[in-house]
């Protein structure tokens, strides 16, 4: 498998020319597979989604499309067992799989439901009843909601080959809109993978799916106002891309979901002995180690009453020294590794300036105790947990360690939380753990507009509750400000953000032949 | 009135310094007033809006929002004879002023009625009811949507100071924002005359409202994610601004109007002593005169049946040639002046290749006869109207004349227009004049996805119809591609689209509370 991996473009699998780049086993370090998109012509891709893609979907209805959705995703099912056993290649375990290959699965599953009894007939939505324009009723509008003659572009983030490429491939696929995955390089064999169980399926028509793993260099030339792209990924590349002239000059739409310091809340009333106390810090433990704190949504930020700080430090301390990092698959193995070398020096460098900023209780910087595998020549790490003394500092609200690594910190009162929660200038997930309804709403109240999602986790919820970093299809995905302002998923939501909404005006005849 | 306009910031009217740059009587071509905002603190501005306008705004409830919307409408209102007289300096007709004064203030009317009736009490939109997101019935979610702690900066053009401003505006206010109006300098006088009547009248909060006439540098480097920016003018200016770091970098939300190239068909039904055919003429003149056709939403292709081209180009000219054009007020003037002379030199260039596609079939690109005032010193100019033999030749399709110019093409079949339809690259607004069910179905139906807006106009809702060019805010105004991908009005969605959506995540009786 250390030959060139290859897209599926245009009905074909075609791998690029050239040496590649080769990417690593997160575990061995050994070579997996090589990528490179070279050779491939980007407006012969654009174009099949266009001649081919965009036609075949748009013929189809929408309970057509939720049938073939549903279709596909069940194909990706059969086929867990091989993403499993690449994923756990990338550093995974059975655990960070789930997430990944379970939870896209199942974000496809809702979508093929939602569309299936949230959609009509046809091909074509209708929003309002008739909306009177004048006195005696002769004339009026409503809106519309068609599919454009657009594809959608989906850029997708290295963490989750799977679930990122379901959640954006599935509210596309039921717009009628065709889809060309970029996925991040480091797991493209991921997500190529699941694809190619897609496209071996048949449950999709011609030109409905492309993948092309590697760079995309003139892609962007080929779209305009009809196209949509839906990126995941460092708030650095979004700014680049979103500076492209098919976004500012020919209105592309744009939706960023960019990386965030999402923050937990301890609310005064969870004292030690109560059950939200427990439950706080066994959230917290779980969102630094699940996927090694690869996740955009998860806990950078812990928020806790200054009273408290001592005693969650003991607490965490305590069930992160239970974690056993190694190789999926490993004895008693609960953490795995980052997905490569590369991307561990980087999580280094930004959690010794959040570090600098306190004092590490838990983890260290530098070593780790590994199971069934090398530190080293693995892109492993220690779970690392900073208490900040000083929770006005900039450090722990602007730098963002993207793996098992957590900042501390006390708050006053819940004005100071909320006002800690808004330094992250916008989150994807935050939460609070309170059983106070006083102290939740006035947190709910205070950080909703620093928020795309907040869980409120309380001894009520905590059984069902899905948790901290968990976006759920039918409840939006995406946040304000650095968390790039976009908003994904939100149940047909996303369906809509694809379609074009007209405003038809006209009589009332002519109004009722839009449904 | 040749001093410094005055921009109201931070609580007082203050004029910029330096000689500014003078604005010219569009009739006359005296010098109105003279527009800077040199000395003036871009950052004190947005302060001010960021600690004053912010928190009074989200402190009053929906309803109080509404209220006082409607008092800041009422007092333009009752200002409206000097804003006709304003407006006529700017070449404006009666009717021209109709559409922009009466049009602006019943917009914000609606909205305040709009905002009474369809927003809760209190300060918050809760969406759906509990998603049930467990088996048990513990855990779910829903959605808020809060105010964000951000400014509105509402950057309009030329053509419409009133109503662009008050379009923007009033769900801004509804949403609890703080709005910074940066007008057109060539209107600025009427936009800041407009602002100082809802000031005076003492309706909103201080700090709720500000006007910057003249450039506003620096101004971005204070905007960020919680910020909106309202922009509608040309797709250049659009570009330029959509690439700025507040927006690529810091995730300011974005919405862009521009002017596109607006068509009307004409159906096959349609043929002459049909009512439909002498609607579609009327409404294509109208169109082209009313503000001179310095209207986004114009109609500039006029696309009807090939058979049909030569009996739409007579009665045209027909009635064209019964449109005094002149200074308003002048004794029979149906059509004022544009806005400036540089704006002219404009149009009249653009004009030329599209005269240079086809034949000018009414109309002089240089001259006019001009009622009650100068041709040469006024920014005077006929009515053009082209027609295009070879309806797929680009320039039609490309090139716009912001003024009294349109092309007359003719297409094959419903598939022709369709395609025709299309070629503008993403329109405001659409029209399709016929009483042929099957005929407006396929237009719409094909031409939905490339518009914000398509009227049907017909026999039926002649007598009511609110015409092509005019957006009602009801129904969204905006359009894909080349209109900027934008969306405006639509009701409440133009409140909400100020409005930060989060899901909140936990047990029913958490959830029960947000309401």
């Amino acid at each position: 498998m250390s030959e060139i991996l290859e897209s599926y473009i245009a009905g074909r699998w075609i791998a690029g020319t050239g040496d590649g780049r080769p990417v690593h086993d997160a575990v061995t370090g050994e070579v997996v597979t090589r990528v490179s998109s070279e050779g491939i012509d980007m407006g012969e891709v654009v174009a099949h989604a266009r001649t081919k893609g965009g036609p075949a979907l748009r013929a189809m209805t929408f309970p057509e499309r939720a049938a073939a959705l549903k279709a596909a995703a069940t194909s990706v099912q059969e086929g867990k067992d091989e993403l499993y056993a690449l994923s756990a290649r990338a550093g995974c375990t059975a655990r960070d799989s789930a997430v990944d290959v379970d939870g896209g699965i199942g974000t496809a599953m809702v979508y093929a439901s939602l569309g299936r009894k949230g959609l009509p007939e046809g091909t074509v939505v209708v929003e309002d009843d008739f909306i009177q324009l004048g006195k005696e009723g002769s004339f009026g509008g409503r809106h519309v909601l068609t599919s454009p003659h657009g594809i959608s572009l989906q850029i997708n983030a290295f963490n989750f080959p799977v679930w990122g490429m379901l959640e954006k491939l599935a509210p596309a696929l039921l717009a009628g809109v065709p889809t060309i995955v970029k996925p991040a390089t480091p797991t493209a064999y991921i997500a190529a993978a699941a694809v190619r169980m897609m496209i071996d399926s048949g449950a999709l028509p011609e030109g409905a799916l492309q993948i092309v793993a590697g760079s995309i260099p003139g892609l962007f030339d080929e779209l305009g106002g009809q196209d949509h792209i839906g990126f995941t990924g460092s708030a650095g590349t979004a700014a680049v891309l979103r500076r492209d002239p098919a976004v500012t000059e020919r209105s592309a739409h744009f939706n960023a979901e960019a990386d965030s310091l999402n923050a937990s809340v301890l609310g005064p009333d969870a004292v030690p002995g109560e059950p939200e106390f427990d439950l706080f810090v066994k959230a917290l433990v779980t969102e630094m180690t699940v996927k090694a704190g690869q996740k955009c949504t998860a806990i950078r930020r812990a928020i806790v009453p200054e009273s408290q700080l001592a005693a969650v430090a003991d607490a965490v301390r305590e069930r992160l020294s239970g974690v056993v990092v190694g190789a999926p698959g490993a004895q008693g193995v609960r953490m795995g590794a980052l997905v490569g070398t590369d991307q561990r020096a980087d999580v280094q460098q930004a959690a010794r300036q959040i570090a600098d900023a306190g004092t590490v209780v838990f983890g260290d910087l530098d070593s780790v105790d590994v199971v069934g595998a090398d530190a080293q020549q693995g892109a492993f790490m220690s779970p690392v947990l900073v208490r900040i003394d000083d929770a006005d500092r900039p450090e722990p609200h602007e730098v963002e360690a993207f793996g098992p690594v957590s900042a501390l910190m006390g708050f006053r009162d819940a004005d100071h939380a909320v006002e800690l929660l808004a330094r992250g200038e916008g989150s994807l997930a935050g939460s609070v753990v309170s059983a106070d309804p006083d102290f939740v709403s006035a947190i709910i109240a205070g950080a909703a507009p620093w928020h795309g999602r907040i869980l409120v986790l309380d001894r009520d919820s905590a059984a069902e509750s899905t948790g901290h970093g968990t976006p759920m299809p039918q409840l939006v995905h995406g946040g304000p400000g650095r968390a790039g302002g976009g908003q994904e998923e939100g149940g047909l939501r996303a369906v809509y953000a694809h379609l074009q909404r007209t405003a038809v005006q006209g009589s009332p005849a002519v109004l009722d032949r839009l449904g």
